[in-house]
């Protein structure tokens, strides 16, 4: 599983493409300017990227945390579909700004060949997930997302169904002194996921700590629902 | 795949059902007073209509909107569960008053008669889907559901995963003047959807041409996530 | 179908998990401080019990309504997340607070085997699905989650798609004096789904007619749609 196609030639937006999440990256030279005043962005640019998920908001959005850092772009909206095609979770819509088109799609593409990366730890079983996030340093996409304060580590702790989430988040916490960003849940914070989620912040050391610990219970929780999560890509989390 | 069953013997209140999108229509001839004061109708009528569907929104209204055209009846509320079995949009709720129970059992009917007509252009792949709508002459649906000025020609532009309508709201508003009544998407103006939809109003030529133009992009989109998107019913607008 | 783990060595917190809806039980005997800051409880104790699951709300709030009675608990939070695995109705996240963990632990064990019994009345199609609950003496979960005078019988008549809803809480409104207390429906009390719901209240006698008239009607209509919807565990409601 991985990145299928990369053609350039269907439409001239079209960045790429791929299967994880079914991600595609699209790129707008020159938006039209009505459409701009419709949609929900902090800041209007016209030359507009798009990263758009069914499945996963959280490793696209660490992606693009990695290619703003890698591009002259900003992240100017991050929205939730309730979505993950049945599953307990959410899809992403991001939309990106920049000044020249071909930082955005370089952007974009940054953000596509990241997915492999990102989903590292995002586990999955059938009466479940478990989604783990770590950075040394944010940047806009987590900021804007998540509340992270840019240039901190910052981690995300997330189970499904959601009152795993709640332990792993009190594990997490307990395991290392970290700022406690925000608890997501069901109700609060979410699209109406399933999902319960503990953002954090702080010593990178401190904060991937929690992480590590934070996975460790989600991950036997999760399999007394029947089978052993598995990830369909390498943890990056160590 | 078409209506499979219009017996009334089953419930008096049962007018019809269909396989497409799991369809049904009910008539209440004297609703309860009571419900009525805990129902989130515009009007309160006692003769009550009912369109209820897992899959398709805008199918169901744009079908309704021939019904109440063609009928002494009115649509008195539009609710949008995120449904569609898993897919990425919305099922629909659709409530109609009218004075005579009879007028409101034909209003039903022709709105699931019309079912195969309005699920003409939904699009559907593995990863997502496409739906385009026009009118040439809105009434009474399609002005509580999106807003549309009524009598004039209207046109829904909707693809999924979201960041797909962001581009063919943009390939289409280019194509033609028209004007553009919103752009929905998963944090605004859906109920969690993840579609991006323009819902665009004007001359009936121009309309026409944007809804065609934004199709033909959506379709390339949506195939780069793998399979080709097909329609279950043969396309309506040409 | 029933429990298939209560193995309590895993990890400390775990309680027991059913593959009834895909149900899991734990419990925090100190909660940390700064996660207890950051949950939505209406009340701050430090022993947390969670009940989490994906499919079903109503059923584990109905079994966790027996479990507050039974033991010195009380429900401080109820979320809806938009789940069932791709079908029409929620999932729930329900904490409890005590002040003992042996409290809380069986507590949550209470409500867990009670799951059979308040499924009871879930009806599932390939279509939709149709819930029923009643309870002669409502106590502090059905209060919270559904506004219930406590002491006093409960009843909840719900129909997916939501239209289905709408007809069952016309004909059982219509077969007994009952008091209604809301009535939910995909934009209004829900997190989206696509139901129709009616909780009622009043004397023990008239709200079962009124459930099981509703349930008479919900199971003609909801068949309409292809399949005779059919439960996985006995009736309890008769």
């Amino acid at each position: 599983m991985d990145n299928f196609l990369n053609s350039t030639s269907v439409v001239p937006e079209f960045v790429g493409a791929s299967q994880i999440g079914d991600t595609i990256g699209m790129c707008i030279p020159s938006v039209d300017a009505i459409l701009l005043d419709h949609l929900h962005v902090s800041k209007k640019f016209t030359v507009l990227g798009v990263l758009s998920s069914r499945t996963g908001a959280g490793p696209q959005i660490m992606a693009m945390d990695e290619a703003v850092k890698a591009t002259n772009t900003e992240v100017i909206d991050v929205e939730w579909p309730r979505d993950t095609k049945g599953g307990a979770g959410h899809g992403v819509l991001l939309l990106i700004g920049g000044y020249d088109p071909s930082d955005v799609r370089s952007a974009i593409q940054v953000a596509l060949d990241n997915l492999s990366r990102t989903f590292g730890d995002v586990y999955n079983s059938a009466a479940g997930h478990l989604e783990l996030q770590f950075t040394a340093r944010a940047a806009g996409a987590v900021h804007m997302a998540f509340g992270a304060p840019e240039g901190k580590a910052y981690g995300l702790i997330c189970g499904a169904p959601s009152g795993i989430g709640v332990v792993m988040a009190d594990t997490a916490i307990k395991t290392a002194g970290v700022d406690v960003l925000s608890f997501a849940s069901p109700s609060h914070g979410t699209s109406f996921s399933n999902e319960g989620t503990v953002h954090i912040s702080g010593d990178s050391g401190a904060v991937r700590q929690a992480v590590i610990a934070g996975r460790e219970v989600g991950l036997k929780l999760l399999a007394q629902l029947g089978e052993k999560p598995v990830n369909d890509f390498p943890s990056y989390i160590r």
